[in-house]
């Protein structure tokens, strides 16, 4: 790439996201300069996609842009958080104007309807690689962590996980159904949508809580470890939704449910004697979160059906074959 | 990669950098939680390395963890405020534990050297890619910018730039020196030292700064043009090593000084009233920097020799041919 070409992308870059006051410096510089509220504790994550392993190669640029971003907001709201400011490492093969026009509409868009700045970048030449540094606030000592469950807490989950698996499967042609539910189920893996209002909501309710990016079980399972616990989950308590039914059948889309990856939904703990207050402040019909289980002493993960553990492996990779 | 080499890679990460008490969560949650100062500005930078772009296939393990925190603290130190926390990107074309050990030993020694605490990281699948993003703080109102340049100020650059460039040629084959330059070369390129102390040091001194990355013309021309100036540079006042000189001559030197990359030192302008004050406070030779032109009202950069001005591109790449 040129120098030019450099100068190029920096314009896109600063066009792009929320305008916030608290940005005193942002894309430009050797560094962004920030100023974050008093008592605010900073949370920060960071998160890749490559092209070929997190999307399919001529994936939509906006698509790409969006997903990038929600994944690290999902990061935020799992940990109970609001986002500030992102930083944006773009590695493209080639420059294409409409692409990054494309792109950075995909990012702008999500960016701007959670009031998230951009603030920094860097383009490089290689494959085609996006890495986003989210950066937000939490109040002191209220962040939700993955640790703090115990046993008898209920499971938790937000929306109907499986959609986005559903929806890969689609883009790669593995999967067919009606026009309708490929393109509600598309649209789930193309723009996921990070639930950053259920998480900040849930500090003060929930337990323990982690996003759901590699696969409900697995997710589930690193929360309930990272609590000293382990986890029960009640196969047809597992929220799926009509679409994913609709292609796949109600048993098949349960095991996508729990073993497909890319949903980006919020997965958390509330203690037996908190469910009434949770239920009653959050109502689960207006916030799209149900409960599938419960952590247990005994370690590990199982799945029970009528009364009864199940066969049940958590590998999420590859449901549709190559 | 499989979910087992994932948490084999989140075990080198957890032992990466040093241990800080403003670190309440580091790695190993979806996000990190972190205490900024009170009264500081938080600075953020991310810089990413490419495998075939900005180092050659095979190079040391231990020098690219080093690099890739190198150039995000070389960009720090250019805004005249101190690290405290990186994340890390890493993508992988396959598990190496020999590989991640000496690039976490590469990343972690400099990480310790300079009190830098890793909070964060993701890896994934792909071709060999590495992202810093690196968080530090400044006193509010204090930062050193590019903008802040006057006509008339001091230009001044640190260290003996163009021995990266010659250290890179050393690299890929394409220049021979004698084995005590060649040794000395090829660290300046491998391991680069950020002039964090400097930048620290130059807050109230310095009118603005920029870290010479992409070559010194061109980096002190971007200083300039942000500061609504023109760039005169002094050919012969340009500082070149000995062991560059003895590798290409003198000319071939300070030509490379004024074009290499990567060489991670400090361009930095100062009133000439201050002048005295900053030699006399910081001495050139102690700290290692020195005058090399002059802040002009007319744009664009110009480089003179005997008091005229000669012929100069400032095309900084493929120095040594293909």
């Amino acid at each position: 790439m040129s120098l030019s070409e450099f100068a190029l992308i920096e314009r896109y870059f600063r066009k792009v996201g929320a305008m916030r006051t608290d940005v005193e410096l942002g894309v430009g510089d050797d560094a962004a300069l920030l100023q974050s509220p008093p008592g605010a504790q900073l949370v920060a994550a960071i998160d890749t996609l490559n092209e070929g392993v997190h999307f399919p190669p001529g994936s939509p640029p906006a698509s790409i842009g969006h997903r990038v971003l929600a994944v690290n907001l999902s990061d935020l709201a799992a940990m109970g958080a609001r986002p500030s400011w992102a930083l944006l490492a773009l590695t493209l093969p080639k420059v294409d104007e409409r692409w990054l026009e494309e792109f950075t509409g995909g990012l702008s868009a999500l960016a701007r309807s959670h009031d998230v700045a951009l603030v920094g970048g860097d383009t490089t030449s290689g494959p085609l690689s996006v890495t986003i540094q989210i950066l937000g606030h939490v109040a002191k000592s209220t962040a939700l962590l993955r640790s703090g469950g115990r046993p008898g807490d209920k499971v938790f989950v937000s929306g109907t996980p499986g959609d986005a698996a559903g929806g890969l499967a689609i883009e790669q042609s593995k999967l067919q159904a009606s026009s309708e539910a490929e393109r509600y189920l598309r649209k789930r893996f193309l723009y996921p949508s990070p639930r950053l209002a259920l998480g900040d909501c849930l500090r003060g309710y929930a337990t323990a809580c982690i996003d759901v990016s590699d696969g409900l079980m697995g997710d589930a399972g690193k929360l309930a470890h990272a609590s000293g616990c382990g986890l029960e989950l009640v196969f047809d308590d597992v929220p799926v939704s009509e679409e994913l039914v609709s292609a796949v059948g109600v048993e098949r889309a349960r095991e996508l449910a729990l073993t497909g990856g890319d949903d980006y939904e919020l997965c958390f703990t509330v203690r037996p004697s908190e469910v009434g207050r949770l239920q009653h402040n959050l109502p689960p019909g207006r916030w799209g979160y149900c409960c599938i289980g419960t952590l247990r002493e005994a370690p590990g993960s199982i799945v029970t059906r009528g009364g009864s553990v199940i066969e049940f492996s958590h590998s999420g990779y590859d449901h549709f074959g190559a």
